[in-house]
């Protein structure tokens, strides 16, 4: 997957999925953290339900930064933009959310998201992940993007049964609940980000 | 009530009953208190009736924190996040007030709402029960979500006439004049809440 | 008047006097002041001119706090939270003036508003009281209400003739034209906000 | 002039003049300076043009606060509202800028406006006075409201012509071109205000 | 040109030239510097390509304060205030650009703008005077304004030819390509300020 | 290339290429930091989109300063002002993403752009050059300005083919996939901002 690799070569990057008109397709969730008045800045034509998204996210992290393992916190008080290429897009949605809370724990420890890794599913303010629409759709372009392993809400299984054979036998469809096990599975090891440090 | 037992499981989480096209509904209204510029951040595609409640709700819990047994008020000055799932969905109307002062309460006292628990009720700044609509379709929702015990305000009291004996059986519904009382029956007991600590 | 007895129970609460498509009607100011960021919150689903009589009665009572009565008067410079209920109904219109006054100097000397006065007039940024309309529906939803007195504007004493005379013969009717001669007589005794103290 | 003598007894407030679709009338604009954050707040429903107005107003009086005779001009530096009743009649146009400066010299000074004193112009940025519109008919409501002096731009002098004879002889219309030299005029001697105080 | 030499004849205004739907005009842009929160307010019914030239003229006057011949830069840190009567007239477009850079190094400087001297020009960041459009009208109504020198971007030296010749030659049309140059052959001289203070 | 060498003579200008209905367009992009409110002001009549493009190059450029050789970043927490000239016309899109970076970083550095390069490429948070639609008419445009270099983004290289011959021949065009290398090939050598300052 060249593409979600380069993309999640670096630490604060995640690959989501969404549904648009012309059907599923891969986005990169990007969060940064510098100087500046402390403030939430959101770019790439975000609508209001994926503007409240990346908000949830936000409070969700800094609430539980330590189970996270965020070893310095402060980082999440900094000025924060969160952008979602390509910036003429118009998107919305809350399907986002577990996108942009991993792309944020990845952003305050350093450590990359794998870059096989596709994730979509709403978030609620205390982390449990709600379901989405357009599961087949969805994972339809994570397998043809290439990625290997993608993180739905469980109450999105029964939508598996939809999905074609030959496009879940690619890919590992791993259900979540919590959006905390997600970021532990989905983000690279420790280590890893200590040697690319 | 596995859904609703599930979501009040952490403090901040309070159970409320809603009316939308489709009938009645149980709703969560999560709230939680981190770092950042104090402020009240509002999610959930909420119109501005409902905004206002949340207004409402913070200034009668910060102005009654001693009465509500809030010991360390000054969680209630940090940037505070109250958050109604699912968050694509419009939601608008007051009758959530009681609701939203319970998850404030829940928070700031570090005390779980009782699983079992549903409640609907205008709140107004002095924290009095007003009446609200839709008290048939919600019992029947609060029945069928599992909930045992339905805060009311008690000016509702001659909707119950209208609500199906089969549906009032399986309910104990408690008529609300204050919120106070409302909140002290619908908390955990502070004892859960220490071994939960 | 069970209604407005209990509802001004507590200091920071005037019954105002309103004019709907429904007739007359009565309503209620509250006014609370809290911790937070100095400034004005609003609530009750107010219309723009509301809103501009609630700053107007703000300005008016730090500018005369001592006149007043107001022993402390920083109490008029924390957060402060004016709500109408009911919450969902939009309300506008200048003539809240005299009712918003006497709801913050009860708020600001803990003296409550006697349970049996209503009132309604506009009021200028030196408090004086100017004509309103609506005086005959008015008159009667206080009547209906069980109200003994009511502040109207000396202006509107010519629209008195139009209110029917067993309406007028149950309400003391008090001409103001400096509202702080109407909150003098508005509120419970000093003695009274101590006991309850 | 019964009205405007009750009006302007306290200092921070000018008599003006406007036309509205029903013919000329009086206003009265009110300045007052509070604690609580510097800013100028704007009340009686005026729109853009009277708001610039206002603004206008302020940076002049700060700017050549010797001149015009304020001891204090810590004053203006204060939360400054302006407020124009009535408060639901909807207000626009230029042309109450010299009754802005004059109230907010009132106001800063603490000398009450002369009672029999009526005045229309638009300021600029330097105090020059600009010309305004319906001369005619404001000095006919000058005239009935029972003022006696009414200051006028002089650029608006040919349009005296078109003003009956018998109400120009019950006036003196004074052209104005500066606005420093109007509210020298306008306001109440000094030793008036000493002993009002 | 009276009412130009009088506009003038204080620090801080400079004289520009517009086009209307009723031609060409004179246009007077007044700036003037105070206490109050360090802000930009601007006046006179401006549009957003106005208002936006003023913020450009803002920024390029405090980063060349030193070649403008401000010594004391900090004046540009206080509120600034430019206003544009008259006040009830909507105005747009970017060619009060010059003027704008003008009137605020004439108020840094305290030196006025000489009394015979119009302007029309679009400023970049860097100063550099782009093109407009409207020479003729412009031309014809600095002429009937008894203006002597005009400043016009070099870019617009071709549409010189239709101007007629008897405006031409009442006029020294200066061709502008930075906007300091302006500046220094439009203010009085230096001495002429320090005489006046 | 006049224009073009005479805009960007000065550091902090940065010269893009735009489609317009009318065709291809050369744009200079200008970047200045100065005293004030640290903030963030847009101006050119920037669209939605060109303003998140100028919010996500601040950030990325911020968040790379040492990569980019800006020695003193603090610069970047002045107050900064970005303006595209000509300031009536509407432009928006995200193609100017590179631009923008690349003036900050002229500004920043104080290193001039080269005088005969033109850019074009949206920017991600990552400092990621993403293809843009019009590259056969700003290639045009390019060439027809006398710019001689042409950074394009790599994923437009199959764009190239419907570039006539002469264009191309006349144009050296860069493909581009980091925005930090297309900055250290568009600045002018250090030594010459050296000698410049
Ligand atoms: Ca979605
Ligand atoms: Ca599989
Ligand atoms: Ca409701
Ligand atoms: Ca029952
Ligand atoms: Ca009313
Ligand atoms: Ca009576
Ligand atoms: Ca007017
Ligand atoms: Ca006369
Ligand atoms: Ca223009
Ligand atoms: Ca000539
Ligand atoms: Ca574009
Ligand atoms: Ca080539």
């Amino acid at each position: 997957t060249p593409e979600s690799a380069e993309r999640t070569a670096v630490p604060g990057v995640a690959t989501g999925l969404a549904v648009t008109g012309m059907g599923g397709e891969v986005l990169f969730v990007e969060a940064s953290a510098g100087d500046g008045e402390p403030q939430l800045t959101l770019t790439g034509q975000l609508g209001e339900v994926m503007k409240e998204s990346a908000r949830i996210a936000l409070t969700y992290v800094r609430a539980h930064a330590v189970q996270l393992g965020i070893t310095d916190p402060t980082v999440l008080d900094r000025h924060i933009h969160v952008h979602v290429p390509a910036g003429a897009v118009p998107k919305d949605g809350p399907s986002a959310g577990v996108t942009m809370v991993t792309a944020l724990v990845s952003m305050a420890t350093g450590r990359p998201v794998r870059a096989d890794v596709g994730m979509t599913g709403e978030v609620t303010l205390n982390g449990r992940v709600l379901p989405i629409g357009g599961v087949k759709q969805k994972l339809l372009a994570a397998q043809q993007a290439g990625l290997r392993t993608v993180f739905v809400p469980i109450r999105n299984e029964p939508d598996l049964d939809d999905v074609p054979a030959e496009i879940r036998d690619r890919l590992e469809v791993v259900p979540s609940i919590d959006v905390a096990d997600l970021v532990a599975a989905a983000l690279a090891p420790a280590e890893a980000a200590q040697r690319a440090a």
